[in-house]
């Protein structure tokens, strides 16, 4: 049972691809009962019922935190410093959406305009939300702005900083005194050299880390302790696309062959 | 006093970067001895006692911890699939040094040699460890390898997968069972497009959140997560280079002008 209606569901979820447009709707919603009961059917299959419950449990009160918190607590900006060249654009672009994934609200680039704005409002466009993309003629300008705007932060995430969780439990601890409306963060992220004003300006230098690595990963690490991993839950207004997170062949049960992974296109996205 | 003795120590520290290799080592020593007063005495400045007793615990506490998990706790490699294109290599890099800062032991890239290795090393002979980059010619063979040579577990990162807690719970229960020896993780990562085959050979398919972004992100996340960030405060034998952690106008106290950020070379590693 378990194998026939996961099979049925990803056919159906492949051929409503194949035959793009035209009653899409019908299909996935259809794709998705089949799917979701197949689901829940396959994972008691694996599970006893201890672990059942133990995970069931997990995953309850995971939800309840989310519920919780479902209030946006920070309004993030990320400011990408010394994006200049062409062999910077897939790192920018990723950067963006790093940002827009781990819960930051906008970038801002500083150097000239190009293709970064249109591969992230692309993302934007399908998987929702409000993420903003601008660029700034100098990073100077873009911190004074946002700080005559802003009541917030200023972070400079750089190796040579001080160690995350200090500076996150100094952080937590000025956020603690702050009503809603200031709880606003603005976020430095370097390229290769970084102006030594930038070390000066910001309220805190913090390193993920005292080692070489990637501004990418920096930033994500960043956000995912600063929103203590509850940016991983949050969910996207007006997605046309979403992930049906897909539980296989769990540890210690059978192979469970599915040949495609899922993607379901909904048209009114009520939360992951 | 305070800046004065700042000033004196990255002055020292600036002319000793100038004159290359004289002297160095007694320059820096008496540079470090200099800082780490100020440095000292620039905390009390603007921390009332008891924010730098609280501080003094927290950092005094996580020394313990680290301490008292300083046995390596997992042996794990990193597979990057799918890496082809010169326009790969910046991102295959980062993800290689990623690894290595988030605590994992070697890189395989599938793919054509190139100077990846070469970068990723250069790093290694500075800043120390025993990371191993190597490649291979087909992804399906590395697998096989691997699982022939370690008894541990396959983790693939995925947008599609389950969600990051859930694995995690279910990682962490498996390990918990095993000896010091068989704790390795093969894991990972694909580049644009993955051979369905990787989803079923793995034992978990894990996504970090549901929203396209990075697989360097995912990598971070994932590592920092598995280690629950103990892996920031590794220490990576013969280090020519390490960063000393620099505190800086704390939030709240005025504005200190350092002019440099400080690099201390020395010749013996002895921890960060």
């Amino acid at each position: 049972v378990v194998h026939t209606d996961i099979i049925i569901g990803t056919t159906l979820l492949f051929f409503s691809r194949q035959n793009k447009r035209e009653k899409k709707k019908e299909r996935n919603s259809t794709a998705m009962k089949v799917l979701e009961k197949a689901s829940s059917i396959n994972r008691s299959y694996f599970l006893s019922e201890r672990k059942q419950k133990e995970r069931d449990d997990l995953e309850g009160g995971m939800k309840e935190n989310i519920k919780a918190s479902s209030a946006k607590e920070y309004y993030i900006t990320v400011l990408r410093l010394g994006h200049r060249l062409v062999r910077d654009e897939r790192m920018s672009t990723h950067l963006g959406l790093v940002a827009r994934a781990f819960g930051a609200d906008e970038l801002i680039l500083t150097g000239k305009e190009d293709d970064i704005a249109h591969s992230i409002n692309k993302v934007v466009e399908r998987w929702g939300g409000h993420f903003k993309v601008s660029f700034s003629q100098s990073w100077k300008k873009a911190i004074e702005e946002w700080k005559s705007s802003h009541n917030g932060l200023v972070i400079h995430l750089t190796m040579y900083g001080e160690e995350l969780d200090n500076a996150l439990a100094l952080i937590n601890e000025h956020f603690d005194k702050c009503s809603g409306s200031n709880r606003s963060l603005l976020v430095i992220v370097g390229a290769e050299k970084v102006p030594p004003e930038v070390y000066v300006i910001s309220d805190f230098n913090v390193s993920v880390g005292h080692q070489p690595h990637s501004e990418i990963a920096a930033l994500a690490v960043f956000l995912d302790r600063l929103y203590r991993g509850k940016e991983l839950y949050s969910t996207f207004d007006e997605a046309k696309i979403r992930i049906l997170p897909m539980t296989r062949k769990d540890f210690g049960g059978k192979n469970l062959r599915i040949k495609k992974r899922v993607e379901v296109v909904v048209s009114d996205e009520s939360g992951i």
